[in-house]
């Protein structure tokens, strides 16, 4: 149903607003007019995507509003101060700098004419493209409260990470000036919405700063002292973790002293702190800072395709992740709901550029005009950290926790790192925090200095 | 003169507003009432002032607006892409964590009250003291033309290096999405104005990062063919460098390709560039970017003290730093303006550190009841770096250029960073970035995406 066995063909003028490509006529003009293909997103599956495409004879363009590939996975470790936002994340450019095929533009893109076969910026200029990879990811979902998201950030982005850190950092900063006891309590507890793998391992990295790392730093508070809560509104942390691993990860947090908090329902964020109801009865906890580790919502850039979405706003396509309606539009990603084997895809990396490397190569079938494959998932496994020398992971069908484990973890993770110095400097920067306990990244930066309620 | 043979006696109660002081009695209830130094700012003279109270009967308080003290002759290299944040700061807290009578509070500094002696918070808290060493250090000067501030950046902070870094990477994106030439021309120009050690750097490390590090990124453009234009007022770049030492600076600026423009003076700078006079002759160059590498402009907490300021605002003490006024007031760095045989000192890292050193042990006199001694300032040398492999300098009346200048600069700034992981960091970093040409941590951060001009 999807194949495409008709596309553009090479030499066929678009029509309209094709300005763009003829402004770049001039530097190729010899040229035939090739296909063109534009990868909305530089993640893991835009980027797996661009360079599945390598050598081919298409033309790509990849868009993304920032000019950096993310390692996403040691995201929280730029948030509790332990690496560089250099440490993890490579310009785009710089990374498909010899895929001659390949143009990066940083641009931010706001929705998708399939009728007129474009992609449309938000500064109004169209791209037009014979095949599209849509990769833009996530955004967090507030569940329907956005009036939360200023009171508590969420993690996608190194502003985000940034700001977390400030935040964070913040608090121990006011904490020691305040003169209050209760209003220095309340500097001291930091609640974690969301019982993920972004909101444990945040838990956890923030549980050993406040232990280890700023123990001598502080005068005339105790940080070992600071209050850390993790609240998960289902039954389990992890809840896509494997049993025994859920419960490993619970008790790795709580000998940080994390109090955990699960089947509790976050009902309202407001300056002072955090609401929740476990059961039928109502909590509350006073704290300045709230971090938010929960559910993603979908890229605004599905709604513009006009096909039908789920709950979150995601897009589910054919087998081969082309939809239905528009078979030269690829989904890739968080934006894009999959089930496999009655189950949903979950929104890890791995699937992403699985997916990104998948979509490129049945877009090279439709232009060569053979019949498209439908994607399959290769479960290698999942992962997450609880602080340093403790992980727990489900490898290949094999559970494993503890200081093996974080060993595992911190070798896949330089692994897959891009660029060699990247690999080089995060492997300086784990063996010193691991030998020190110190985080020596822990600048606060970003103009606004103060927390509200700290003068 | 400046001598202060009664200091307050260790048990004397301060009389009013002391609140903060017993706030803290119960952690330390059998101390006795210890002499309060105060020091603010946590740059080089700060922090060498603090280091030279280690060990010492007193309770010292180190304010500053930041949580990081900067290694700001490297700052440069932030501001162009070749070092992270992380790898060129440390917290102040962890570099004094060990040194017990020095407590560490970030905090912005509105005023001090000489009478009352008070340092005093913008949020209205006071800080009272029995001696202070004021090093708040400077800001940039606009003269009298505040109005460019928000088109030329100055270069003081993290967050002014992370902001000349975004504008600098945005244009050349800007640029290679630009279809209209002209514009295209003007985001592919760079003005830098003053020509002191900011500047040349700023100047070879862009020329630099255009010609060899973003050649292979770009489709569109050639980021080699960039404009770098370097203004100064004066005849001569780095006025306070011996004459050969200058002329070897400007040969090798313009070897890289840099327009040195000396006996300029800006008289203009607006949305789309800059406008100066040179002799009679007024000129223009259209401009997306313009950095401000110029004159400094003393803290407005000078004001405060109610004593002679000089044209831009710095204070000017008895030889021993204190002030003649106010016997307990020691000023440090760049807020202090020094005459030594005849000459002011310049506004240096070195300056800074003896001045924080002497005002210490100067304190120390002065509370033992001994003469205080006059402060003067031993030179070791100035350098400057004009790109990859080359640079200028004055060593013990040596002057030195070309590669082991370079050398010697690369192996004194890392024997002076503060902290053996960020010796290692940026050692790797240089090492990297010698060898391959490439700057790695070329990453846009902060939400502004767009300059004004590029939609």
């Amino acid at each position: 149903m999807t194949e495409n066995r008709e596309p553009r063909t090479q030499t066929q003028e678009p029509g309209t607003q094709n300005h763009r490509t003829q402004e770049r006529e001039p530097r190729t003009p010899n040229a035939e007019r090739r296909t063109r293909v534009v990868i909305v997103g530089g993640g893991f599956g835009g980027l797996n995507a661009a360079r599945a495409l390598n050598g081919a004879d298409v033309q790509v363009t990849l868009l993304d509003r920032h000019n950096y590939h993310l390692f996403q996975p040691l995201l929280y470790q730029v948030a509790t101060a332990s690496l560089s936002p250099g440490d993890i994340a490579s310009p785009i450019r710089w990374i498909l700098r010899k895929q001659r095929n390949v143009e990066v533009l940083l641009a931010n893109v706001s929705a998708i004419n399939p009728a007129g076969r474009l992609v449309l910026l938000t500064n109004g200029d169209p791209i037009p493209y014979d095949y599209v990879v849509l990769a833009p990811g996530a955004a967090h979902a507030y569940f329907g409260h956005p009036e939360w998201e200023p009171r508590a950030p969420g993690l996608k982005t190194l502003d985000d990470a940034l700001e977390m850190r400030r935040r964070m950092l913040l608090a121990f900063e006011a904490a020691e000036r305040e003169t209050d006891p209760e209003r220095q309590r309340r500097l001291l507890t930091f609640v974690i919405v969301g019982g993920g793998p972004t909101g444990v391992e945040l838990a956890g990295a923030l549980a050993e700063i406040a232990r280890q790392s700023l123990v001598q730093d502080f005068r005339r508070i105790r940080p070992e002292s600071a209050r850390i809560v993790l609240i998960e509104g289902g039954p389990h942390l992890l809840g896509t973790f494997p049993d025994p691993l859920r419960d490993a990860a619970r008790k790795s947090l709580e000998r940080l002293g994390v109090e955990v908090r699960t089947g509790s329902i976050v009902t309202g964020i407001d300056d002072r702190g955090v609401t929740f109801k476990h059961g039928d009865a109502s909590e509350r906890i006073d704290a300045e800072t709230v971090l938010w580790g929960a559910g993603v919502a979908a890229s605004p850039i599905a709604k513009s395709l006009g096909v039908p979405l789920d709950r979150v706003g995601r897009v589910t396509p054919e087998p081969t992740l082309a939809l239905a309606q528009y078979p030269n539009i690829f989904m890739v990603g968080d934006l894009c709901w999959f089930v496999q084997d009655g189950r949903p895809l979950p929104g890890v990396a791995q699937v992403a550029m699985q997916q990104g490397t998948h979509a490129a190569k049945n877009i090279l079938r439709a232009i060569a005009g053979q019949p498209l494959q439908p994607f399959r998932y290769k479960d290698y496994g999942i992962m997450a950290t609880i602080g340093r020398g403790s992980a727990v992971g489900d490898i290949f069908g094999l559970k494993i926790s503890g200081f093996f484990a974080w060993l595992f973890w911190i070798f896949l993770h330089i692994f897959w790192l891009i660029g060699f110095r990247n690999r080089f400097v995060v492997m300086t920067e784990w063996a010193w925090s691991y030998m020190t306990m110190q985080r020596r990244v822990r600048l606060i930066t970003g103009e606004r200095l103060w927390p509200s309620s700290s003068s």
